[in-house]
Protein backbone atom coordinates (compact mmCIF):
# COMPACT_ATOMS: atom_id res chain seq x y z
CA UNK A 1 0.00 0.00 0.00
CA UNK A 2 2.08 3.00 -1.23
CA UNK A 3 1.38 6.87 -1.69
CA UNK A 4 0.40 7.78 -5.31
CA UNK A 5 3.24 8.58 -7.62
CA UNK A 6 3.60 12.08 -7.44
CA UNK A 7 4.79 14.35 -10.40
CA UNK A 8 6.55 17.32 -10.78
CA UNK A 9 6.27 19.38 -13.94
CA UNK A 10 8.61 21.64 -14.89
CA UNK A 11 7.12 24.54 -17.37
CA UNK A 12 7.63 27.13 -19.59
CA UNK A 13 5.17 30.32 -19.50
CA UNK A 14 6.35 31.28 -22.79
CA UNK A 15 7.11 35.45 -22.53
CA UNK A 16 3.81 36.15 -20.75
CA UNK A 17 0.75 36.73 -22.68
CA UNK A 18 -1.86 33.76 -22.20
CA UNK A 19 -2.08 33.93 -26.30
CA UNK A 20 1.53 32.16 -26.27
CA UNK A 21 1.24 30.01 -23.35
CA UNK A 22 0.83 26.72 -24.84
CA UNK A 23 -2.12 23.97 -23.85
CA UNK A 24 -0.34 21.93 -22.37
CA UNK A 25 1.71 24.17 -19.70
CA UNK A 26 -2.03 25.87 -18.96
CA UNK A 27 -3.48 22.26 -18.24
CA UNK A 28 -0.14 21.36 -16.00
CA UNK A 29 -1.24 24.73 -14.02
CA UNK A 30 -4.93 23.92 -13.75
CA UNK A 31 -4.03 19.98 -12.00
CA UNK A 32 -0.82 21.11 -9.80
CA UNK A 33 -1.36 21.07 -5.71
CA UNK A 34 1.86 22.83 -6.06
CA UNK A 35 3.19 25.72 -8.03
CA UNK A 36 6.98 27.01 -6.70
CA UNK A 37 8.77 29.71 -8.73
CA UNK A 38 10.08 32.98 -8.69
CA UNK A 39 7.57 35.40 -7.42
CA UNK A 40 7.11 37.58 -10.50
CA UNK A 41 6.76 34.24 -12.69
CA UNK A 42 4.30 32.77 -10.65
CA UNK A 43 2.01 35.85 -10.67
CA UNK A 44 2.25 35.73 -14.88
CA UNK A 45 1.02 31.95 -14.70
CA UNK A 46 -2.04 32.71 -12.07
CA UNK A 47 -4.81 33.06 -11.62
CA UNK A 48 -5.05 29.80 -9.19
CA UNK A 49 -7.67 28.10 -6.86
CA UNK A 50 -7.77 28.58 -3.26
CA UNK A 51 -6.32 25.02 -2.76
CA UNK A 52 -3.47 25.86 -5.11
CA UNK A 53 -0.28 26.57 -2.87
CA UNK A 54 1.98 28.92 -4.04
CA UNK A 55 5.77 28.71 -2.83
CA UNK A 56 7.08 32.46 -4.21
CA UNK A 57 11.18 32.39 -3.97
CA UNK A 58 13.90 34.52 -5.04
CA UNK A 59 15.44 34.80 -8.25
CA UNK A 60 18.54 33.12 -7.06
CA UNK A 61 17.54 30.38 -5.33
CA UNK A 62 17.10 27.59 -7.91
CA UNK A 63 18.51 24.61 -6.40
CA UNK A 64 16.76 25.03 -3.01
CA UNK A 65 13.49 25.22 -5.04
CA UNK A 66 14.36 22.47 -7.05
CA UNK A 67 14.99 20.34 -4.29
CA UNK A 68 11.90 21.39 -2.38
CA UNK A 69 9.69 20.69 -5.64
CA UNK A 70 11.00 17.35 -5.09
CA UNK A 71 10.35 16.95 -1.22
CA UNK A 72 6.54 18.22 -2.39
CA UNK A 73 6.26 15.80 -5.68
CA UNK A 74 7.55 12.74 -3.14
CA UNK A 75 4.61 12.83 -1.17
CA UNK A 76 2.48 12.31 -3.83
CA UNK A 77 1.55 15.97 -4.60
CA UNK A 78 1.09 17.18 -8.44
CA UNK A 79 4.07 20.04 -8.71
CA UNK A 80 4.70 22.68 -11.23
CA UNK A 81 8.12 24.41 -11.19
CA UNK A 82 7.26 27.80 -13.20
CA UNK A 83 9.93 29.65 -15.77
CA UNK A 84 9.58 31.84 -18.37
CA UNK A 85 10.07 31.88 -21.69
CA UNK A 86 11.13 27.70 -22.07
CA UNK A 87 12.05 26.25 -18.85
CA UNK A 88 15.29 24.51 -20.59
CA UNK A 89 16.71 27.95 -21.89
CA UNK A 90 18.83 29.31 -18.64
CA UNK A 91 16.14 28.67 -16.50
CA UNK A 92 14.83 25.70 -14.00
CA UNK A 93 15.03 22.21 -15.99
CA UNK A 94 18.60 22.46 -15.77
CA UNK A 95 18.76 23.17 -11.84
CA UNK A 96 15.97 20.15 -11.46
CA UNK A 97 17.96 17.77 -12.83
CA UNK A 98 20.81 18.84 -11.25
CA UNK A 99 18.70 18.57 -8.01
CA UNK A 100 18.42 14.97 -8.70
CA UNK A 101 21.39 13.82 -10.38
CA UNK A 102 22.68 14.66 -6.70
CA UNK A 103 19.55 12.95 -4.72
CA UNK A 104 19.96 9.32 -3.78
CA UNK A 105 16.38 9.04 -2.75
CA UNK A 106 14.81 6.84 -4.70
CA UNK A 107 11.47 8.39 -3.76
CA UNK A 108 13.20 11.71 -6.01
CA UNK A 109 13.70 9.22 -8.39
CA UNK A 110 10.52 7.80 -8.80
CA UNK A 111 8.87 11.53 -9.20
CA UNK A 112 6.88 11.47 -13.08
CA UNK A 113 9.31 14.35 -14.22
CA UNK A 114 8.18 16.09 -17.19
CA UNK A 115 9.63 19.39 -18.95
CA UNK A 116 6.73 20.66 -21.14
CA UNK A 117 8.49 23.58 -23.66
CA UNK A 118 7.61 26.65 -24.44
CA UNK A 119 8.30 29.89 -26.59
CA UNK A 120 11.49 31.36 -25.76
CA UNK A 121 12.22 34.91 -25.00
CA UNK A 122 15.40 35.26 -27.42
CA UNK A 123 12.66 33.46 -30.37
CA UNK A 124 9.12 36.01 -29.35
CA UNK A 125 11.71 38.79 -29.16
CA UNK A 126 12.75 37.47 -32.71
CA UNK A 127 9.40 37.23 -33.87
CA UNK A 128 8.28 40.66 -33.36
CA UNK A 129 11.54 41.94 -34.94
CA UNK A 130 10.71 40.18 -38.21
CA UNK A 131 13.73 36.83 -38.51
CA UNK A 132 16.85 38.04 -36.90
CA UNK A 133 17.77 34.12 -36.01
CA UNK A 134 16.17 32.96 -39.33
CA UNK A 135 19.87 31.63 -39.77
CA UNK A 136 22.44 30.07 -37.70
CA UNK A 137 22.80 31.64 -34.03
CA UNK A 138 24.32 31.22 -31.30
CA UNK A 139 22.26 31.49 -27.60
CA UNK A 140 24.24 33.10 -24.91
CA UNK A 141 23.61 34.43 -20.89
CA UNK A 142 26.41 36.98 -20.03
CA UNK A 143 26.09 37.02 -16.19
CA UNK A 144 29.29 35.56 -14.75
CA UNK A 145 27.38 34.95 -11.89
CA UNK A 146 27.37 30.82 -12.33
CA UNK A 147 30.49 31.02 -14.54
CA UNK A 148 33.65 32.81 -15.21
CA UNK A 149 34.00 36.11 -17.39
CA UNK A 150 37.10 34.10 -19.17
CA UNK A 151 34.87 31.85 -20.97
CA UNK A 152 31.99 34.14 -21.64
CA UNK A 153 35.11 36.54 -23.14
CA UNK A 154 36.23 33.37 -25.28
CA UNK A 155 33.09 32.24 -26.03
CA UNK A 156 31.81 35.82 -27.67
CA UNK A 157 35.01 36.21 -29.69
CA UNK A 158 34.40 32.57 -31.17
CA UNK A 159 30.81 32.87 -31.89
CA UNK A 160 31.52 36.39 -33.63
CA UNK A 161 34.15 35.22 -35.60
CA UNK A 162 31.35 32.43 -36.82
CA UNK A 163 29.58 35.04 -37.83
CA UNK A 164 26.51 33.57 -35.90
CA UNK A 165 23.74 35.80 -34.99
CA UNK A 166 23.78 36.23 -31.02
CA UNK A 167 21.19 36.72 -28.52
CA UNK A 168 22.06 37.32 -25.17
CA UNK A 169 20.25 36.70 -21.95
CA UNK A 170 21.10 38.30 -18.89
CA UNK A 171 23.08 41.21 -20.64
CA UNK A 172 23.16 43.52 -18.14
CA UNK A 173 22.11 43.93 -14.14
CA UNK A 174 22.95 46.37 -11.14
CA UNK A 175 26.10 43.77 -9.69
CA UNK A 176 27.23 43.41 -13.53
CA UNK A 177 27.15 46.88 -14.77
CA UNK A 178 30.28 46.36 -17.33
CA UNK A 179 30.18 42.99 -18.51
CA UNK A 180 27.91 44.03 -21.97
CA UNK A 181 29.81 46.58 -22.74
CA UNK A 182 33.24 44.57 -22.53
CA UNK A 183 30.93 42.12 -24.21
CA UNK A 184 30.12 44.29 -27.32
CA UNK A 185 33.84 45.78 -27.63
CA UNK A 186 34.12 41.51 -28.31
CA UNK A 187 31.60 41.44 -30.80
CA UNK A 188 32.92 44.65 -32.60
CA UNK A 189 35.98 43.42 -33.32
CA UNK A 190 34.51 41.02 -35.80
CA UNK A 191 31.37 42.86 -37.00
CA UNK A 192 31.01 46.17 -38.89
CA UNK A 193 29.18 48.95 -36.89
CA UNK A 194 26.33 49.12 -39.36
CA UNK A 195 25.53 45.41 -37.73
CA UNK A 196 21.21 45.69 -36.44
CA UNK A 197 20.93 44.63 -33.57
CA UNK A 198 17.06 44.00 -32.05
CA UNK A 199 16.65 45.14 -28.26
CA UNK A 200 13.29 43.74 -27.07
CA UNK A 201 12.05 44.24 -23.66
CA UNK A 202 8.86 42.92 -21.86
CA UNK A 203 8.16 41.17 -24.86
CA UNK A 204 5.12 39.45 -24.94
CA UNK A 205 4.16 41.33 -21.43
CA UNK A 206 2.34 44.62 -20.83
CA UNK A 207 4.35 47.61 -21.59
CA UNK A 208 6.54 45.77 -24.18
CA UNK A 209 9.11 48.13 -26.43
CA UNK A 210 11.43 46.54 -29.39
CA UNK A 211 13.96 48.69 -30.71
CA UNK A 212 15.84 48.13 -33.64
CA UNK A 213 19.65 50.07 -33.53
CA UNK A 214 23.40 48.98 -34.75
CA UNK A 215 25.86 47.53 -32.88
CA UNK A 216 28.02 51.13 -33.90
CA UNK A 217 24.92 53.02 -31.73
CA UNK A 218 24.26 50.44 -29.27
CA UNK A 219 25.17 51.86 -25.35
CA UNK A 220 25.26 49.41 -22.64
CA UNK A 221 22.69 52.59 -21.09
CA UNK A 222 20.32 51.28 -23.27
CA UNK A 223 19.51 48.01 -21.81
CA UNK A 224 18.33 46.79 -18.73
CA UNK A 225 18.28 42.99 -17.01
CA UNK A 226 14.88 42.80 -18.80
CA UNK A 227 15.98 43.21 -22.35
CA UNK A 228 16.48 40.42 -24.75
CA UNK A 229 19.92 41.59 -26.80
CA UNK A 230 20.33 40.20 -30.71
CA UNK A 231 22.71 41.27 -32.58
CA UNK A 232 22.97 40.36 -36.26
CA UNK A 233 25.24 38.25 -38.49
CA UNK A 234 27.68 39.73 -41.41
CA UNK A 235 24.01 39.21 -43.55
CA UNK A 236 21.67 40.31 -40.97
CA UNK A 237 19.25 43.15 -43.06
CA UNK A 238 16.75 45.52 -42.18
CA UNK A 239 14.27 47.78 -44.36
CA UNK A 240 11.63 50.31 -43.12
CA UNK A 241 8.03 48.56 -42.59
CA UNK A 242 4.96 50.93 -43.23
CA UNK A 243 4.40 52.34 -39.56
CA UNK A 244 7.23 54.17 -40.04
CA UNK A 245 9.54 51.05 -37.89
CA UNK A 246 11.89 48.39 -39.33
CA UNK A 247 12.06 44.72 -40.39
CA UNK A 248 15.00 43.18 -39.29
CA UNK A 249 15.99 38.95 -40.78
CA UNK A 250 18.71 37.18 -41.36
CA UNK A 251 18.61 35.58 -44.89
CA UNK A 252 18.38 31.70 -45.41
CA UNK A 253 21.37 31.94 -47.63
CA UNK A 254 24.79 32.93 -46.92
CA UNK A 255 27.15 34.02 -49.46
CA UNK A 256 25.80 34.54 -53.22
CA UNK A 257 22.10 35.24 -53.35
CA UNK A 258 20.05 32.02 -54.33
CA UNK B 1 -13.17 53.55 -51.29
CA UNK B 2 -10.27 50.74 -50.88
CA UNK B 3 -10.53 47.24 -50.31
CA UNK B 4 -9.72 45.77 -46.65
CA UNK B 5 -5.94 46.13 -45.39
CA UNK B 6 -4.81 42.34 -46.07
CA UNK B 7 -2.88 40.32 -43.42
CA UNK B 8 -0.51 37.42 -43.49
CA UNK B 9 0.89 35.84 -40.54
CA UNK B 10 3.68 33.50 -40.87
CA UNK B 11 2.90 31.15 -37.89
CA UNK B 12 5.15 28.06 -36.27
CA UNK B 13 2.47 25.08 -35.20
CA UNK B 14 5.27 23.73 -32.80
CA UNK B 15 6.65 20.33 -32.72
CA UNK B 16 3.33 18.71 -33.79
CA UNK B 17 1.38 17.83 -31.01
CA UNK B 18 -1.77 20.25 -30.57
CA UNK B 19 -1.07 20.52 -27.04
CA UNK B 20 2.18 22.54 -27.88
CA UNK B 21 0.47 24.71 -30.14
CA UNK B 22 0.04 28.49 -28.82
CA UNK B 23 -3.26 29.98 -28.54
CA UNK B 24 -2.47 32.82 -31.01
CA UNK B 25 -1.31 29.79 -33.61
CA UNK B 26 -4.74 28.41 -33.21
CA UNK B 27 -6.96 31.91 -33.68
CA UNK B 28 -4.82 32.90 -36.85
CA UNK B 29 -5.17 29.43 -38.24
CA UNK B 30 -9.34 29.70 -37.56
CA UNK B 31 -9.71 33.41 -38.93
CA UNK B 32 -7.08 32.47 -42.17
CA UNK B 33 -8.92 32.57 -46.20
CA UNK B 34 -6.30 31.14 -47.56
CA UNK B 35 -3.52 28.34 -45.75
CA UNK B 36 0.09 28.26 -47.89
CA UNK B 37 3.03 25.70 -46.63
CA UNK B 38 4.63 22.52 -47.27
CA UNK B 39 1.89 19.82 -47.27
CA UNK B 40 3.11 17.93 -44.30
CA UNK B 41 2.64 21.32 -42.31
CA UNK B 42 -0.22 22.09 -43.59
CA UNK B 43 -1.87 18.75 -42.79
CA UNK B 44 -0.41 19.40 -39.19
CA UNK B 45 -2.39 22.70 -38.96
CA UNK B 46 -5.67 21.18 -39.57
CA UNK B 47 -8.72 20.27 -40.01
CA UNK B 48 -9.74 23.12 -41.77
CA UNK B 49 -13.27 24.49 -42.82
CA UNK B 50 -14.87 23.90 -46.16
CA UNK B 51 -14.51 27.55 -47.19
CA UNK B 52 -10.57 28.00 -46.48
CA UNK B 53 -8.37 27.40 -49.24
CA UNK B 54 -5.20 25.39 -48.65
CA UNK B 55 -1.97 25.82 -51.26
CA UNK B 56 0.18 23.27 -50.59
CA UNK B 57 3.87 23.33 -51.96
CA UNK B 58 6.59 21.72 -52.16
CA UNK B 59 9.15 22.16 -49.45
CA UNK B 60 12.17 23.67 -51.69
CA UNK B 61 9.83 26.13 -53.07
CA UNK B 62 10.04 28.60 -50.14
CA UNK B 63 10.24 32.17 -52.29
CA UNK B 64 7.58 31.11 -54.35
CA UNK B 65 5.17 30.66 -51.29
CA UNK B 66 6.04 33.71 -50.33
CA UNK B 67 5.46 35.89 -52.98
CA UNK B 68 2.16 33.98 -53.46
CA UNK B 69 1.09 35.00 -49.92
CA UNK B 70 1.82 38.34 -50.65
CA UNK B 71 -0.20 38.50 -53.68
CA UNK B 72 -3.23 36.94 -51.86
CA UNK B 73 -2.77 39.12 -48.68
CA UNK B 74 -3.01 42.25 -51.01
CA UNK B 75 -6.11 41.08 -52.37
CA UNK B 76 -7.49 42.62 -48.90
CA UNK B 77 -7.37 38.30 -48.00
CA UNK B 78 -6.24 36.85 -44.34
CA UNK B 79 -3.53 34.56 -45.75
CA UNK B 80 -1.35 32.32 -42.82
CA UNK B 81 1.77 30.72 -44.01
CA UNK B 82 2.76 27.74 -42.32
CA UNK B 83 5.81 26.39 -40.67
CA UNK B 84 6.67 23.18 -38.02
CA UNK B 85 8.36 24.36 -35.26
CA UNK B 86 8.98 27.93 -35.04
CA UNK B 87 8.83 30.13 -38.22
CA UNK B 88 11.98 31.88 -37.03
CA UNK B 89 14.23 29.16 -36.94
CA UNK B 90 15.32 27.82 -40.85
CA UNK B 91 11.62 28.11 -41.48
CA UNK B 92 9.69 30.79 -43.45
CA UNK B 93 9.70 33.85 -41.82
CA UNK B 94 13.04 34.82 -42.86
CA UNK B 95 11.96 33.71 -46.54
CA UNK B 96 8.80 36.32 -46.55
CA UNK B 97 10.70 38.97 -45.26
CA UNK B 98 12.94 38.34 -47.96
CA UNK B 99 10.36 38.62 -50.63
CA UNK B 100 8.47 41.69 -48.90
CA UNK B 101 12.24 43.00 -48.92
CA UNK B 102 12.75 42.58 -52.99
CA UNK B 103 9.53 43.62 -53.32
CA UNK B 104 8.56 48.01 -54.40
CA UNK B 105 4.84 47.27 -54.93
CA UNK B 106 3.26 49.71 -52.02
CA UNK B 107 0.15 47.18 -51.97
CA UNK B 108 2.86 44.63 -50.22
CA UNK B 109 3.76 46.48 -47.58
CA UNK B 110 0.95 48.12 -46.58
CA UNK B 111 -0.29 44.31 -45.43
CA UNK B 112 -0.91 43.48 -41.65
CA UNK B 113 2.53 41.32 -41.24
CA UNK B 114 2.86 39.36 -38.20
CA UNK B 115 5.12 36.85 -37.06
CA UNK B 116 3.77 34.54 -34.84
CA UNK B 117 6.46 31.81 -32.88
CA UNK B 118 5.76 29.06 -31.75
CA UNK B 119 8.08 26.20 -29.68
CA UNK B 120 11.01 25.47 -31.61
CA UNK B 121 11.93 21.66 -32.64
CA UNK B 122 15.08 21.84 -30.87
CA UNK B 123 13.46 23.00 -27.38
CA UNK B 124 11.15 20.35 -27.95
CA UNK B 125 13.62 17.72 -28.01
CA UNK B 126 15.59 19.77 -25.36
CA UNK B 127 12.25 19.34 -23.25
CA UNK B 128 12.15 15.45 -24.25
CA UNK B 129 15.99 14.31 -23.20
CA UNK B 130 16.03 17.41 -20.10
CA UNK B 131 18.34 20.16 -20.17
CA UNK B 132 20.81 19.62 -22.97
CA UNK B 133 20.58 23.30 -23.82
CA UNK B 134 20.44 24.61 -20.43
CA UNK B 135 23.49 26.54 -20.66
CA UNK B 136 24.90 28.60 -23.69
CA UNK B 137 24.44 27.05 -26.88
CA UNK B 138 24.23 27.28 -30.87
CA UNK B 139 21.93 26.37 -33.57
CA UNK B 140 23.16 25.65 -37.18
CA UNK B 141 21.32 23.77 -40.35
CA UNK B 142 24.06 21.34 -41.82
CA UNK B 143 22.57 21.60 -44.58
CA UNK B 144 24.36 23.28 -47.65
CA UNK B 145 21.31 23.98 -50.56
CA UNK B 146 21.80 27.60 -49.45
CA UNK B 147 25.29 28.17 -47.50
CA UNK B 148 28.45 27.46 -48.81
CA UNK B 149 29.87 24.01 -46.97
CA UNK B 150 33.26 25.91 -46.30
CA UNK B 151 30.98 28.60 -43.87
CA UNK B 152 29.37 25.28 -42.09
CA UNK B 153 32.67 24.21 -41.41
CA UNK B 154 34.16 27.01 -40.30
CA UNK B 155 31.07 27.28 -38.10
CA UNK B 156 31.41 23.93 -37.03
CA UNK B 157 35.26 24.41 -35.58
CA UNK B 158 34.32 27.78 -33.46
CA UNK B 159 31.19 26.36 -31.91
CA UNK B 160 33.09 23.37 -31.01
CA UNK B 161 36.03 25.24 -29.63
CA UNK B 162 33.43 27.62 -27.67
CA UNK B 163 32.26 24.63 -26.28
CA UNK B 164 28.56 25.61 -26.79
CA UNK B 165 26.13 22.57 -27.04
CA UNK B 166 25.08 22.47 -30.44
CA UNK B 167 21.35 22.08 -32.07
CA UNK B 168 21.54 20.66 -35.34
CA UNK B 169 19.16 21.06 -38.05
CA UNK B 170 19.20 19.50 -41.33
CA UNK B 171 21.48 17.23 -40.30
CA UNK B 172 21.12 14.49 -43.32
CA UNK B 173 19.44 13.73 -46.61
CA UNK B 174 19.56 11.69 -50.01
CA UNK B 175 20.90 14.25 -51.50
CA UNK B 176 23.40 15.25 -48.68
CA UNK B 177 24.65 12.12 -47.33
CA UNK B 178 28.18 12.68 -46.50
CA UNK B 179 27.70 16.08 -44.62
CA UNK B 180 27.00 14.70 -41.00
CA UNK B 181 29.70 12.49 -41.24
CA UNK B 182 32.77 14.72 -41.51
CA UNK B 183 30.67 17.71 -38.73
CA UNK B 184 31.27 15.09 -36.37
CA UNK B 185 34.83 14.73 -36.96
CA UNK B 186 35.24 18.27 -36.81
CA UNK B 187 33.59 18.47 -33.36
CA UNK B 188 35.51 15.61 -31.84
CA UNK B 189 38.59 17.25 -32.53
CA UNK B 190 37.37 19.42 -29.59
CA UNK B 191 35.29 16.87 -27.50
CA UNK B 192 35.73 13.63 -25.92
CA UNK B 193 34.31 10.54 -27.44
CA UNK B 194 32.23 10.49 -23.78
CA UNK B 195 30.16 13.73 -24.87
CA UNK B 196 26.12 13.44 -24.56
CA UNK B 197 24.41 13.38 -27.76
CA UNK B 198 20.68 13.57 -28.08
CA UNK B 199 18.99 12.31 -30.76
CA UNK B 200 14.86 13.50 -31.31
CA UNK B 201 12.69 11.88 -34.30
CA UNK B 202 9.61 13.49 -34.87
CA UNK B 203 9.32 14.95 -31.40
CA UNK B 204 5.84 15.77 -30.38
CA UNK B 205 4.18 13.85 -33.58
CA UNK B 206 3.45 10.20 -33.41
CA UNK B 207 5.84 7.51 -33.56
CA UNK B 208 8.31 9.38 -31.80
CA UNK B 209 11.46 8.27 -31.04
CA UNK B 210 14.17 10.09 -28.48
CA UNK B 211 18.01 8.46 -28.29
CA UNK B 212 20.80 9.25 -25.88
CA UNK B 213 24.28 7.66 -26.95
CA UNK B 214 27.87 9.58 -27.23
CA UNK B 215 30.09 11.14 -29.41
CA UNK B 216 31.86 8.66 -29.94
CA UNK B 217 29.10 5.85 -30.87
CA UNK B 218 27.07 7.82 -33.12
CA UNK B 219 27.41 7.24 -36.50
CA UNK B 220 25.64 9.13 -39.47
CA UNK B 221 23.36 6.19 -40.25
CA UNK B 222 21.59 6.71 -37.04
CA UNK B 223 20.11 10.15 -38.25
CA UNK B 224 17.60 10.73 -40.92
CA UNK B 225 16.05 14.45 -42.03
CA UNK B 226 13.81 14.15 -39.40
CA UNK B 227 16.28 13.76 -36.94
CA UNK B 228 17.02 17.06 -33.95
CA UNK B 229 20.66 16.03 -33.04
CA UNK B 230 21.91 17.67 -30.29
CA UNK B 231 25.60 17.68 -29.22
CA UNK B 232 26.31 18.30 -25.34
CA UNK B 233 29.32 20.73 -24.37
CA UNK B 234 32.12 19.49 -22.23
CA UNK B 235 30.05 20.31 -19.14
CA UNK B 236 26.80 18.02 -20.08
CA UNK B 237 26.12 14.96 -18.12
CA UNK B 238 23.54 12.05 -18.15
CA UNK B 239 22.19 9.91 -15.59
CA UNK B 240 19.91 7.18 -15.43
CA UNK B 241 15.97 7.09 -14.97
CA UNK B 242 14.04 5.29 -13.29
CA UNK B 243 12.21 3.92 -16.28
CA UNK B 244 15.39 2.78 -17.69
CA UNK B 245 16.49 5.58 -20.41
CA UNK B 246 18.56 8.72 -19.15
CA UNK B 247 18.18 12.32 -18.60
CA UNK B 248 20.50 14.43 -20.25
CA UNK B 249 21.49 18.19 -18.90
CA UNK B 250 23.72 20.82 -19.49
CA UNK B 251 24.55 22.73 -15.71
CA UNK B 252 23.42 26.22 -14.82
CA UNK B 253 27.30 26.60 -14.19
CA UNK B 254 30.60 26.19 -15.80
CA UNK B 255 34.04 25.64 -14.00
CA UNK B 256 33.93 24.95 -10.38
CA UNK B 257 30.42 24.15 -9.24
CA UNK B 258 28.76 26.33 -6.73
Amino acid sequence: IGRARGRLAVIGLGPGAAELMVPAVKAELARANDVLGYETYVRMAGPFRADQVLHCTDNREEMQRARHAFELAAQGRSVVVVSSGDPGVFAMAAAVLEALHESADPQWHNVDLEILPGVSASLATAAQAGAPLGHDFCVMSLSDNLKPWSIIEKRLDLASQADLALAFYNPISRSRPWQLGVALEIVARHRTPRTPVVLGRDIGRPGQTLRVTTLGELTPEQVDMRTMVIVGSSTTCTFPRADGREWVYTPRWYGDKP
